[in-house]
């Protein structure tokens, strides 16, 4: 966990659209990085909607700076880190979450305070926190008719116009179950605080290296979420039920039909966060959870 | 939950369509019922599918039914019953239901044996079993854009395709909270049985008078099933979501647009089943729920 | 809701043990109230605790304020709510909670600006809030062993080093089941905000006049909180298990033996809390669960 | 998954008590195994409560079993099986499960055609099934006062008679939080079917290599289940409650003091289950919870 100082010549930046008063900070953040010495880079959509023109930045798109940047630093919430985070996935290049508004999971440097945050990690001193993905193959007739790669998760869902869904699920060769829901969540242990967990679905400490499959409001009282190693193969056939779709991280779709399957596995391919060196898990958790809110004096249950 | 032996002189006959081999119970039922005196009414769309021609059957609507019949036999699953008994709901017209397969929380008279509970049951020895429905009133700039009527719910959802509901939610013009979900079932105590209860909703007594109301993966893991009086108006109004529909039964639809408000309350009509007179709700919820399926000598957890 | 300015002629006040600083306040109420011309009583065990000498306050035991009181002022938390509600509900005597920390669900007057709120209430500008008690009755061999009274819940458990429950419920006459289980949660509206809702149940609108049945761990996933009319009697036997025992509010205990009943009802007391003007259902909610916490504009699942 | 036919020398016995009509089965296997040429121990209490006299049946201790046996056959439910399986760890002798009733997790083999099924499995046709056990050691003032080992779980609980419990949890030296509940679950794999599933956790599958954490009704609706890797220590620390204590499978037990830590962490043990070679883990999964039972053609929810 410790890296040279000069571990990251070139730095992306990715920064939320619409955000208010988003241009000041990201000129500062601008700035310090070239006065460090790093060349900066904008990703091409932030680069429009921001219209700023600023000296010596360059701009590229998702797949440019895959392979020209060392670390990209992203300015926003978690959503836009899903974004680009899943676009960075086959290059591996570390990601920095900049949050101006309440932190995220994946976003969690205040922006109060960024630039002392920004110097300790670019210096080296971070915690790298590697995360899995999941690639789903939607299966036509034998042939591949979508590909998609979540970082949170794999939805298979009824339209809310159509009645009950029905997926059976193979893992790994065997016959799991014939499940009559709304849907199906397949999700790392990143998602594990997502969709999955408003599901009912377990958290997932990210070294686990697990999947679990969340029902969403499965007929069958006693369809639990289910937590599979890591190396398994998911397979979800639609049996029957209309209007029924596959998303991925809720930002890409694709419509399903009658005995599609979706081949579901760990993606080849990692992403990784550099925290603070002082990040834990566990206060991230107990932040957003709003875990031990009210101190033990109180004492009451009501 | 007596009544006179010539309390049902007009019956009238809803099937289910599709089912295999129904046409020979029909026969019998409607032999059975004419034999003991009742005229004997076929509802118009069951006409049309079973297309049997039998003697001085007469053909209604589910409004002709209403005005003319006496009681309603319903000869399928519980969602035919659904169907019809809304229809039926203003006329207050008794309901019998006689299920071929897996009995359900509403046909509850197994085929083997039907002819026999039919004659006590129209004999005046039954238990009448009085449900609460819901109306849901959807309101856009001031004016009423759709009606319906539920038995078991009203669902405000997302469509799969698109992202987090919120729902502003206000009670006897309370303001409740402002929910992110992927919906809201409103139940009455029957629907507390179906699909509130895959979303994790409780099991409401029929004799309780409430409506229950059960998020659907509520991002706010507090967010919980809360059971409210049956006087209560509920307002549901759409703050931000795309493609979000309200259903009624899961059988009728409307869709739904920014700043649109669904007003819920109790209907005025209520609807009645007959039950055989051993008839007992927890051993419906028994069956039904597979409580109770291992004696006690099992006696281990696993 | 209305009242005349002399509708509480004598006040009963009660106070927590062990709580710092709070002579100081005690105080200032009894001033407040003598000055308005309210005669001041001290529950017997807050006076011994408190040791305040403080002129014109008599001290009598919760049975004589029951008789001699017009209301009585609770200061402290909602388990000190709970111990003096129960042994005031007898003589309906109302009830108003000031908490010096976090807000309760029955102690819902702030300790900064009490005065204020006092002077509204005691003046006849306050909600009254009726709720429903349960009583529950021990028998063995026909004979009633213990009587206790909740105005949360009763709970029959397990000990922690004793094997599962198995417990036989009936209500109104039928069966319901038999369940394996940690123990089982009886609980009125007012208890279902408490330890029945840890255990998985709904929140139950006071108005509603319920009483839910929780189950604590039970070994059969589909047995489900069930929601009951307030007219209901259940009925709990001892099937099997050792350690077991009933508690009342967490406050009062009976062990219990094989074969043990316990017959609860709603009681014929209830208890009035009276409420700020101002004051609601939803938003103490929204306050004690943290409803609502981000705004909408955050956004983001994570 | 292959042995040789010779791999199983000396096979032990156990059997759980007070099973009506075991005897002729346990005579017919140890018949079987004699004439297949295995020598046959029965463990110390199984002998003493069947005070059956066999000829050439060694009695051993298991102790005993552990050094001198090569398989060790259980005829009974899971817990007879969790009872030998904690004694025989340290010595990794592979366990074969036979069950006369309805069939267990561990117990697969039913008591007819048991020994065509045992046949195969000496022969070599088996599934190897490993898996994890935790220990967990209290500390007290620094010194170890009890040490434990669980096939399923190590559960901190609450007696029925005290308050919340309040449990300090750390992992891998970080803080997580401090959780009031009745208790909290720490199980294996092997135990998420257990009482950690009754509690609302999730399923893990065998081969994941985890531990999840489970609380028992806390009183924050956030705490939710978490599963965590496989080689995470956690300690447990008691901050508030009376009455607590600490079980291992619910079958060995140790009282807990203010301040008391239980260090838990994977066991250097495991244990080897021998399944059918049509073994499969979800196929027992479905019949156990009762997945699918009712064929898609029902399709109706209620």
């Amino acid at each position: 966990m410790t890296a040279t100082p000069a571990a990251f010549p070139t730095i992306a930046l990715v920064v939320r659209q619409n955000t208010d008063g988003i241009a000041a900070p990201v000129r500062s953040v601008v700035e310090f990085l070239q006065n460090a010495g790093h060349a900066v880079v904008f990703e091409a959509q932030t680069a429009e909607h921001l219209a700023l023109s600023l000296p010596q930045v360059r701009v590229m798109t998702a797949a440019e700076i895959g392979t020209h940047c060392d670390a990209a630093i992203v300015m926003g919430g978690d959503g836009t880190m899903l974004g680009i985070a899943r676009q960075l996935a086959p290059f591996d290049v570390p990601l920095i979450g900049i949050n101006q508004g309440r932190l995220g999971f994946m976003t969690d440097i205040p922006l109060d305070g960024m630039l002392d945050v920004l110097a300790q990690i670019l210096g080296g001193r971070y915690k790298a926190d590697r995360r899995t993905l999941l690639e789903g193959r939607v299966m036509r007739d034998g042939a591949t008719i979508h590909l998609g790669l979540a970082v949170n998760d794999v939805v298979v869902a009824r339209g809310a116009g159509a009645g009950m869904a029905e997926l059976r699920v193979d893992v790994d060769g065997h016959f799991m179950y014939n499940q009559r829901s709304d849907g199906l969540i397949i999700s790392t242990a990143t998602g594990s605080t997502a969709y999955a967990l408003s599901a009912g679905g377990p958290l997932l400490h990210p070294s686990l290296g697990g999947i679990v499959m969340v029902p969403i409001a499965p007929h069958a009282l006693s369809n639990r979420p289910i937590v599979l190693s890591e190396t398994s193969e998911i397979v979800v056939e639609i049996v029957r039920g209309r209007d029924i779709s596959v998303n991925f991280d809720m930002q890409t779709f694709a419509s399903l039909a009658w005995q599609d399957q979706i081949v579901i596995r760990r993606s080849p391919h990692t992403i990784t966060f550099l925290h603070p060196e002082d990040w834990s898990y566990y206060n991230t958790l107990r932040e957003k959870l709003h875990w031990n809110e009210h101190p033990s004096h109180d004492g009451k249950l009501n």
